[in-house]
């Protein structure tokens, strides 16, 4: 399939990998800014070298382009991954719908914005698909799928399924799809905890990883709550242990994200990175998020 | 160490196995019921044979006692999991401290309640200490720790330490202590995912899985953001996409466990269950547990 990567950020490149790499695609990559297409092939090698220690050949090279008219060359589908910024993306749909062929699928890799939110910037929002990964997607499979056309969510379940990816539908949009706005529940309670001087950022980070994080990579929120259950599982976790959740609930904090909260945050996590820099915490997550991938192998996740 | 387990139930069964092939402790178990009595010895068994499989040598067999003063012959330590009852464990505390030296460190692996609220119960309240682990204790590394008094905290972060778990020491006592807060503020907003129609309960445990949950397996909630900063960091990320996740937390749900709710996450959960029962389930979780267990060997932890 001709692929066209829209913005050449992180996001853009991790794609740009896994499509081609993964999905044998012909690869076609466009970024206004001369900064982003100048350090594209670097970041989409480093990818591309994760993916081929997974198991991947490495694909064709990918094309980066000045002109949007290029990029979308044949175009079979678009991946738009540009700033979050609604009128900004109205206009590149608006450029993008001028040249490519009514068949082409257009999925935007946005997290602040619903399907709703952008559609009516499109002419033919029919071929418009909500497809929101989590970082690095060419590592982490979840992609959160939503288009109200039902044959236009079937391609895109196909289209990722295809590279590996893990689509999960929604039935119904919400700010945030599904992944942020867990992420964001939790957040919230996280930043609480620091706020309210109940543990450190690095303690509350350390919870998680050797905690409830572990688990999750294993088993689901509600699953968990089955096995919670005990031999009455999640019908007997509901009804005795539901209302000391609710009384929980009652207590979680709803903090602000105020200059008090941000210092104690920003001063927390530069004493957790202990003087190592954003790349090479990158490395350290990519390392660890590789040997679990390769793991899921023999072993499959639970929802297989 | 002479050990003693209250409460022979699955967490009790854990701590047993887990304190005698890994710690090399000489435990002793004690529980009022005959059943949970019979039961022990084999979910005793069961758990050790996995910490064998993880390298661990089968400790010495693990005594089970229907009297008190029995099981707590020699007891330099106890850990209490008895049923979630305030009374109940007043009643328990008493009679145990009336038997042990006053050295003994008594911890209670309470999901429920914070230090404050047991203490009281306590005629050497110094000498009571939190330690609240995660389901299963002999697999997650993380043991949840708090005690005013220094000496004590000391003992314990020493004691599960040598048991190859990950003590977090809290600053302050909270309701949930860190991980179930987390976690509680987590499903608060997946309950109200399934509630509102969004996504169905197996969904978004899989989003979990292979999204965010995988993630903190490997990288925290506070670091994570860092990284998703870029160059800038945490401080980055604050100032430019703060305003954008406080938008977010004012849309997050704030459901009710109702009838309607309980009866959409039941079915739900029965749905993704597809059959398997509640062991078949944990043996799924365990496999997959240990399985990374084994891989953070090589690939430690981004906190190490």
């Amino acid at each position: 399939m001709n692929v066209t990567i829209l913005g050449c950020g992180l996001i853009g490149a991790s794609w740009a990998a896994l499509f081609s790499a993964v999905g044998r695609h012909r690869v076609r990559a466009w970024d206004p800014s001369a900064t982003a297409r100048a350090a594209f092939a670097e970041k989409v090698a480093r990818a591309e070298q994760q993916l081929v220690e997974l198991g991947a050949e490495a694909g064709e090279p990918v094309g980066v382009f000045e002109h949007l008219e290029e990029a979308l060359w044949g175009a079979e589908w678009v991946q738009e991954n540009a700033p979050e910024k609604t009128e900004l993306k109205a206009q590149l749909f608006s450029h993008v719908e001028s040249v490519i062929t009514r068949d082409c699928i257009i999925a935007s890799s946005t997290s602040s914005f619903t399907w709703s939110q952008l559609a009516g910037d499109l002419k033919h929002s029919d071929r418009f698909v909500i497809a929101h990964p989590f970082n690095p997607p060419h590592l982490v499979p979840l992609v959160e799928l939503y288009s109200p056309n039902a044959a236009t969510l079937e391609a895109a379940v196909k289209f990722f399924s295809d590279v590996g990816r893990v689509p999960v539908c929604m039935k119904k949009e919400a700010t945030g799809h599904i992944g942020n706005r867990l992420a964001s529940a939790l957040w919230r309670e996280a930043v609480h905890i620091v706020a309210d001087g109940i543990a450190s950022v690095e303690d509350v980070d350390r919870v998680l990883i050797h905690g409830p994080g572990l688990r999750w990579s294993v088993i689901g929120t509600h699953l968990g709550y089955h096995l919670g259950g005990g031999d009455g599982g999640i019908d007997h976790y509901l009804r005795h242990l539901g209302p000391s959740q609710e009384r929980r609930w009652s207590t979680l904090g709803n903090p602000k994200l105020n200059e008090e909260a941000c210092r104690k945050i920003s001063a927390g996590v530069h004493e957790e990175a202990r003087g190592r820099e954003v790349p090479q915490l990158e490395q350290q997550r990519d390392r660890q998020l590789m040997a679990i991938l390769k793991l899921r192998r023999e072993h499959p996740t639970i929802d297989e």
